[in-house]
């Protein structure tokens, strides 16, 4: 090692010590004939005092090689604010190790640079504490991660990223194989398939840090790349899983985040989730919970409320405690905010603060006695503004009212920023309806259902529950999971009422239906996002705050200038322009249609 | 749990307890009203006794749930092979899971299937105990690793997959980015200069069990997507990158391999390493080393010796204990066994077992004084055969020396299968000739000389030395690093040296230049291959055996069938057809070249 001590780690006690200190000049001021340098390495800053007249040359961000004598700081000059603020270096040599040029990134906790600067030196960027903490905190967040499955006897297994498009879902990103000219590898969108022939194949236990890809369109926080906690287990029940997961979520936020998390955290079904909060990963740092107002309102002559209820719809509320102070502006601004969404408007009425008497457009509708009822109803006070929704689709009402939900705890300021409120939503349906009548897979189509729905799941597909699971943490979905189907018939009936036909079947997932051949045990499994699990667990509001090296829109690296254009003969060694050939190098499974092939 | 125990771990002492097990049917015997189970699980296996007709309907590999009483084997039928050997369970409940279509793949260990099969049925392969234990042994090598990292402050940090093609070396994988029609990412080769760009930013101590991807042609052991374990430190010596090394081998090869390595492990420079066993990477579990000769035979007669020395080049020989008594047919096998690598033949003598008496081809052509005291000059015995190479390059002639010494161990039997021999060879050379007669970097040109040779490699770039470092273990580079250069002047010469202009080096390494203005700590790294680390630990001849899902030749998989022909749509989409825009979303680097690109 260049150096003997690291400068963050010095305190009184050393006093007297000769040190060879490496790092960067954080900071340096001239004081006549004393220079005072904030040396910063990976452990903190220490202040180095030089006599000589070589300091001068020091400019920010230079790295620098110091051999002094620790010594305490003079009475009165100590800074209790600073891990060494007892004592300073008094230097003896200085050997710059190298220099730097002016700095296009001030490298400085109090700046506040925008995201394509930052990204583009992010090597500057990062010698900042805010985001070279993060970084140290995600990989604090792994080592823990790993303590709790390699207790449990789960192996860490590696599963291949060069592997087999399934044209369905998101979109796979491709890669040209040279070597079997028109023919492509996709990166996968998850390790699913093969942590289940893992299990298949008897490791019983298997994680993985896994890197993941999926070609979507980009939004705010969307990384081409992104990285799940991959983990499967045989012989086991959701309980078991959710036991692992509230097991590693309370390592975590124990010591990464000094908050001990109450287990068994609460679980909320998914019908639950969506009748009080409007939302499949509510936010319980807050109450204002959705109230249903199909039936108090039923036969009501308001048009908007009275299409929902006679369409076998619904008609519910949210209450902003003391929103009828807001300005009528305000009270607009909710307009363009539901319209900002999709919807039509925010029906609403306020309850005067005196006198409790509703106003407001929607209270001109409403007959006397449903005017007169509404706040015992829907548990409002005078000075509240109540919000409605009414929709055909009960979803649809329930999702406008969870938004609204969320946006009045912002405006009304009832969120503990401090808090952290964890629920398992448990009990999701297995299917939903598709714009053609037909049913979808809500999780994927190797979900189990329930026992209860199990034996019957295609009487009532609407109303079928699945053994699936998304552990929530203010809002944010941070994981899910399911128990898969390992029994033939009920895979068989699945792919049925999905309306998929064996021969699609062997096509999309053949090897997987092989595998399932040869004595499947049941199994279960879980994936946490693991760059917003780290990024909450590091207090940013960012994911990219957690990546070494993140993607901006589009998937530009500014660091980088990837992606880039490639040159001719990239393009012909690679086999981009080849026809595939019809059989060789390529043999299908059986039942696999070849796929239609662009022709060039 | 499905189950209360894992069958691997009952015992005597367990006898009288009740327990449920979940696992496979290992094998099944039928005695009379008894029926004989091996249950599998990943603990082991237990034999479950069912004197019920059910069980009758298992079959190997079914899936099975068994509820039953430990009890002791009678006496007599214990067997001390299996750890569970003294106790059986008596089954009174049996649930079978799922079935098992008969198996294409036996699932026994005494069976071999040829290598497309095992990876076509991969799920069935890993269920025998020696594909499984790998995987396992590979899971526990990185826990091991990690455990060494961490004690040591480092970091695991994540470094992008989706990033920057440089058109030089290896060739890269592709991937087209639907986002920005026309260009491409790249996968990365390693995290090389995305690691030290974190030593730039002040990481200071970085690791990673990386996935790399190399674009080659398929040899035998060929992987396209592999796996090092990517460490760099900032204000190390190569030192300190050395001992770092060496404690993270030591503890891989006592827990898993149950050997403990000398430390420090041996250091041999590169020159010697190739002097004494022609190869960079020698095979210390025997001796049989190179011998030159190109002074003792100086002045020969014999024009294939003195043509090389004549020309500065050299002349050498190995000698092969007892190699006097093999068959003429084994002499002119060395023959073809030297076409074969491409050298002309393997002149050699063997000297008579009774009179020490050289005979042979090459014999004709020495003096009788060269002859005379040829045994002595070799340290050849009566009875031994020495082989020579001669060539104008030192380097050629000694490459095939030290190829045939390592078939002479082979054929000879002095290799001790048993042994593990280590060594780092160091003092590598900076720079090796073109065939245009300029320079190229035998590292990459990232590599800083030593400290001898840092002020005047200009001088003999030929014998200029690099702070580069190899660690091998009988025969196989596990692993290599070097101490990087971060002074702008020293990299700037070599570039001078490299042929390399200031507008190619910013086009190919610009965003790394760029970042090293700022204060670049001097750093230092290394890269084990894991996969070949894994392969020596578990005792396998291929790096396949410690894949969950490796890929056959070609870069095919058995299994998904991998890689396939991607549909119409999906090729429109990726937008692989597209030309770049000229500027729009792709800002390029200063004096960055646009490549061509191919128009169609």
């Amino acid at each position: 090692m260049i150096r003997t001590h690291d400068a963050g780690t010095l305190r009184a006690s050393d006093a007297g010590t000769t040190v060879t200190l490496a790092g960067w000049v954080a900071r340096r001021r001239d004081h006549g004939g004393v220079i005072f340098v904030d040396l910063r390495d990976a452990s903190g800053v220490v202040q180095v005092v030089f006599r000589e007249e070589d300091a001068h040359a020091l400019r920010n961000e230079f790295c620098v090689k110091v051999v002094g004598e620790v010594s305490a700081r003079p009475a009165g000059n100590e800074n209790p604010d600073l891990a060494t603020g007892a004592i300073e270096v008094v230097a003896s040599e200085l050997t710059v190790l190298s220099e730097a040029a002016p700095l296009p990134l001030p490298v400085d906790d109090t700046v506040t640079a925008s995201d394509d600067l930052r990204l583009k030196y992010r090597y500057l960027d990062l010698r900042r504490s805010g985001p070279a903490k993060a970084l140290r905190l995600r990989s604090r967040a792994n080592q823990i991660a790993r303590e709790v499955l390699h207790a449990r006897d789960f192996n860490e297994i590696e599963t291949p990223t060069l592997t087999r498009s399934t044209p369905e879902g998101a979109r796979d990103f491709l890669v040209p194989v040279r070597l079997q000219p028109g023919t492509w590898y996709a990166l996968p969108q998850s390790p699913q398939l093969f942590k289940q022939l893992l299990m298949v194949a008897g490791m019983e236990r298997y994680y993985q840090i896994a890197r993941c890809y999926r070609d979507e369109d980009f939004r705010a926080d969307r990384q081409p790349e992104f990285t799940q906690l991959d983990i499967e287990m045989s012989f086991v029940t959701q309980d078991d899983v959710i036991a692992l997961g509230e097991e590693i979520v309370s390592r975590l936020w124990s010591e990464l985040a000094d908050y001990q998390v109450q287990l068994p955290i609460p679980r909320i079904t998914w019908t639950d989730a969506m009748n009080r909060y409007g939302s499949d990963k509510p936010d319980l740092r807050y109450g204002v919970e959705l109230v249903e107002l199909t039936e108090y309102l039923r036969g009501t002559a308001f048009r908007v409320f009275a299409g929902a209820i006679d369409a076998g719809g619904y008609v519910g509320a949210v209450v902003m405690p003391g929103g009828a102070a807001q300005t009528r502006k305000e009270l607009d601004g909710w307009q363009d905010w539901a319209k900002a969404r999709g919807a039509r408007g925010l029906a609403y009425v306020v309850l005067d603060a005196e006198t409790g008497e509703p106003k407001g457009p929607v209270a001109k509708n409403l007959s006397p006695e449903h005017l007169a009822g509404l706040a015992d109803q829907v548990g409002a006070k005078p000075g509240d503004a109540v919000f409605f929704a009414a929709a055909t689709e009960r979803r649809e009402a329930q999702e406008l009212l969870g938004a609204a939900r969320i946006e009045i705890a912002k405006r009304a300021n009832l969120i503990d920023e401090s808090a952290w409120a964890f629920c398992w939503v448990v009990d999701a349906p297995m299917f939903e309806k598709t714009d053609d009548g037909g049913w979808t897979a809500v999780h994927h189509p190797f979900t189990s259902p329930n026992e209860e729905w199990e034996a019957r799941f295609e009487e009532a597909p609407d109303q079928a529950l699945a053994y699936a699971y998304d552990i929530v943490v203010n809002g944010n979905e941070i994981g899910g999971g399911s128990v898969r189907i390992h029994r033939a018939d009920v895979q068989s009936r699945v792919f049925d009422l999905l309306g998929i036909t064996p021969e699609e079947a062997a096509d999309k997932f053949g090897f997987l239906l092989e595998a399932f051949k040869y004595g499947p045990p049941p199994h279960a499994g879980i994936a946490l996002g693991w760059d917003r699990t780290c990024m909450l667990l590091s207090g940013n509001d960012s994911i990219r705050e957690v990546i070494a090296f993140p993607k901006t829109r589009g998937g530009f690296d500014p660091l980088t200038t990837a992606p880039t254009p490639i040159t001719a003969q990239q393009r012909l060694e690679a086999g981009i322009d080849a026809k595939p050939k019809a059989t060789a190098g390529t043999p299908g499974t059986d039942g696999q249609a070849a796929p239609v092939l662009h022709s060039n």
